[in-house]
């Protein structure tokens, strides 16, 4: 099964920026990650890394992975969750499998134009506020539903 | 490791509602999807299900489990996501980890009523969208959080 | 054919509270005012009244009826008609016949929160505006829905 | 007892259009329906139906009915219900007793314009939903409120 | 000097219509309080009456104190004067030296569907609060404005 | 094949009115602009002109054109586009094919009023901004869609 | 019958500021104006006139006018008229009658916080559009309603 | 005197809850506080506390206050002060003297959710921000108001 | 202790003013109301009293109580509750203990604007609803705050 | 005549994505509709395509159509038609003549956000709901207005 | 060149007030800091400080210099900012060049209140966030504007 | 001091656009700009230009600044002023000063829009409205805020 993770906006220093929050720990934990929650499941599962600050250049990923027919998306759009009307539509038409993944529980924020996601309307399910864990639990949903129970 | 998973108003039938919808299976499967996920880490947690319809009776529950230090809470407010600020200010003065789940991917619904949670201002993290599923991923990362990388 | 008549909160002093406005009349006086509505079609109706001032104990009552597959609902939901999500779910997820009933004409009314009624979306018809005789009125056009043009 | 029955726009052609929906009845079975549900006391009501897209001819009506004296209005104001202010200041000053009326459960269509009714803060009650059926409960409830318990 | 005074839906009953509120008088005292306004000068005007229910007729009146070049119109649009934005539309491109009147201090109401005046933006001016005497004060505003210091 | 231009309120007058900014062309120029567009398939077309102020004379032409089967629509509803529930629920019932045009780009204006378009909904397009020319646009597109490319 | 002329901020240099605009006519041409409005009935008016450019200042003002039993005002408060809750509650517990006046036709401008006047639900009457010519209206409507029709 | 102090959610634990910030006294503190401010008069008015969770159980202990005629509440609504339409109503039409309290400013607060008091409209005063204080103020305020200046 | 009370627009004529329902108590009863409430302790507290209709005069007086060191402050400011930026902002920086208080109950009324109060988020708490007597509890509260229980 | 037809976000795969939707007809076909619409006038149109899913590119490509001072624009903007206040600006200062089009009736979406386009008030049109025919009217559109009646 | 700076409310203790936030430095350090900036050119410019709380005083200060022709104004109205229309208006009408400073970056606080300007309007640019320096700022922008660069 | 201007979309072309707006001064004016400013100290300064179109662009610039420590931003964002809520996050996270600029006044303009800046919570500062000088100020806003007053 191969998965695309697509990072947005500001999340191309993870492990680099402001340690003292967010730990040492970038996207190249996540394999490990993945291997903790699925054991020996994780090894039919290939993941792409993707990361871009471009709306543009994200939307070019996501009709990319519809041309080769990847099986789901994870992604964490960042700031374009709820600016990109764009991204949302892209997810809407390619209709890949996506589960919607933040660090932080970003429904929680205090800015009201954070409460609104834009392309949740085209995501099967979301996950936020698990740090990098966020992303391997989303691994571990898509492989449940698309592998174990499709 | 204790944890109680607390259902809200409408979710007293699952498995038995709307079958062709949600399927046959109910809360009563959960355990077995948890050690799907876990293992044998599962037999680390103690699960315990309640659900009432009643705002009041879910208040008193989560009192009861600050008052008996339980170790985490898996919360499926249902409609209570949205309109119970006393659902929300028991989970801030009682301040334990919970994790707020739901069927659906509850942020996809067209109704903006539905855009907003009251509760996740409290909790550390949030995952919809997957059936039973949900609970089972919260319950792990909760286990992730507590137990593992505490 | 079985109807249950369901009131919510504040209406369990019907013919008591404030008679010099609402009469002396309580929900006793339905059955009479069914009759003198439906003549001898009367007797071939069951009234089940209920009332309670808790949210959560309405939704039990709900279920209970889907669960025992009463015919129909005549409910004033009073104050919750406009707040409560978690009865609106109900009545959609137990798809039972409602009519939403009110003792005065709530749509006629200053506050621009009574204006909106949550639970309207799931009902199949609303009449309000005629004091007791609304409930009356509801069941004749249940009576006329469900048994006379089924 | 005199009742005008009063159809705004789009309610001209009931019974012809989209049959499949609404059936092949129109405002011509309305008498038959108010001797269903009254009997013997329909004899002793006058119906006028009065049917016009015109905002102003509706208002014009109104007046000829305050002039005439009529005991009763029964109004589908159509979709002037909600755009109507004109509508609504005509009810107001004639002072008529009148009961809204509507085919469908206009409280519970999507749209937030349908939501609100200019026309009801002038009105007695207000019955939706049960098709041609809602105008002979509206002849019924004024029946019982200007003649049986006057 | 020709004026064309043109009353919009529920004027056309004043006099008649609540004289306990608005008095006995009707639209046929303004001469006579133009006359005590404005002296021997209310010779020199010219009045013309119109009243419409109708919207449409309203527009198709001022169409033609265009084409016929009427001096200025004394405009009560009653509810119109919150809701046609074609009738706004008409006074814009034709021109005409427009005062808005009212009977009642309409900017008092309660309602805030009241506060706001589509016809505004294409009047010279505005008079309200004073009964039929609005009018004929708009009269001597017009006269002042046109003949006196035009 | 037959099409019904239909013209609201304010568009009587159009090539008289304001010829500085709108040119001295009316709407007899339409037949003469289709031709330049369509050739010799103008030929296969019959349009009949309607213009009215009311917005219920708007109602009847629409109700007749669906009565004796006319094959489409092009319909400038000046300002009762962004007023008339009642006009977009005739669109909506009647089912008929409608091009929705305007003289300006309605789109551009300052006016928050002009940008929601109440009939758009039941359109199957709209052309904007180049004066009588959208007209003749508008049966170019219908022609295409109707006769060329069923 | 003595009635206090009341200009509030901005208002001092009327006659003297933007003569282009607004001409070179200031407050001291009122009583000619009243005159040539009032004819000999002018002379048995007091008008006294105050000027300032602070809110507690025109509440002081009116406050003297309650207290000094003076028998009308007519009040131009500029931009307060939009913004001082206070000057209201003035207005109302003062009783006094108060016509509101302003230069331009307020109504009609862009600023949607120019269209909520705060003083108006304590005034009899608006007059506005016609320079200072609205205090002398004004004027003559408070002689009607106090002297002539009391 | 009889008194009815009514607590709502998340009240039930003060003294027990979060010590740092709320100190240790709890709601048995009251009896002294109010010693402390009404001296003697204290003897002569009885004080039973009432705490809930559910919405419905302080409606059903409000009727009941109403049925055995006590003299008065203090309420301190917790979250429900800001969602609950029914407590309101019931306070409406019980119509008993009701003093709103609060332990802390809530006006104060971030959160416009908590900036409206649906019940505030049915009480005769509020205070708020002295902790349990505020309970005793309201205890010597009714007093003041029903025993010593009825 | 020293306690400024300082009171804001339209309240220089308690006693005075509409009698028939204030009464004729001014607030050089308020010594008087104090003794009844505190007893002895009501000649350790110096009052000093404050009036002004203007908004600047306000943020004045409140400077002058920070520069000589005043213990707290009394403040009902009127209308400028609402609409005082300004004076709020004063409350901040000099941060003396200041109670809110409102003769009538401010959270009750009708209007929206009356609703917010900018002030609060700079008071220790607020008391509204008692007439003269809510500054009297206000001083009793902060004496138990500053000098009983500091 | 030089016109540039640029397309943003996700309409890249006309023709290929959801071709049981929007047919196997991509932008190629353009040509072909746009010589059926002319004639032979189509031989004197040169048409350059674009296509790009990023906001800045689109910025980029019509600066490039400004410097080389290309005749028109025919713009899809997809979803940035929506958010891109930068597109906008560019529009306003290269002051290019351009018609906004879209495949379907955008106007007719249901979302609140598809109703407003942010770049309709620097376009002198609008063509909406014909597929690749609106591009087709709109070449038509730009050739009227620019070479047939400039 | 003279220019008038003005300071509105609580802006009269800056170097005395909080200290530890705003430092010990005052508005006479303006001087010094606009030789700091200007070198030799900071002879030619005569400043005039002002401060007042009262809104009414600083419009009268603003019309004192049109009287006596000042070349400019450095502005800050402090909380007026976002209240006054009245200030707003007296800017408009004099054209006094006019920059507005604050001490802070007041666009970026969290007050959706603190978001809008209505004095920005009627000012030729801004300068916020540098203390003092922002005053020192504006003087230069104004001299460069108004000396160097008229 | 090392100091990178950041210009966002459509400032490309300062000094070619409506040179009868903006003047024939582009970017390269800058360096003369801050050397009139800030005399010798310029010398000290570095500055690095760079624009773009593209929203992906500019924060990858920024997060260069960032890996380069820069000493501080002078940012003029253009239309993601008002949009991306990206921009500003990425503002947050590198912590660069940053000062916001604009050519004009862009809080004086029109559209709501346009006054809201989702940087400027990210920003030390912000210098609206005085073309190319904005920047200069800005740099020498800096290089005081640094360098001079550390």
């Amino acid at each position: 099964m191969e998965l695309v993770v697509i990072n947005g906006p500001n999340l191309g220093f993870l492990g680099q920026r402001q340690p003292e929050i967010y730990g040492t720990e970038g996207m190249d934990a996540l394999p490990g990650l993945v291997e903790r929650l699925l054991g020996e499941d994780a090894g039919r599962i290939r993941l792409t890394l993707f990361q871009s600050n471009s709306e543009g250049a994200l939307i070019d990923r996501l009709e990319e992975a519809w041309k080769i027919k990847s099986d789901g998306i994870v992604l964490n759009a960042g700031a374009y969750t709820h600016t990109s009307l764009a991204l949302a539509d892209c997810l809407a038409w390619t209709g890949l499998p996506c589960v919607e993944v933040h660090l932080s529980n970003v429904h929680a924020r205090q800015s009201a134009m954070r409460h609104t996601s834009l392309i949740a309307r085209h995501c099967i399910g979301a996950i936020a506020g698990f740090g990098i864990m966020s992303y391997a639990l989303a691994v571990q949903a898509l492989w449940q539903r698309l592998a174990v129970q499709p």
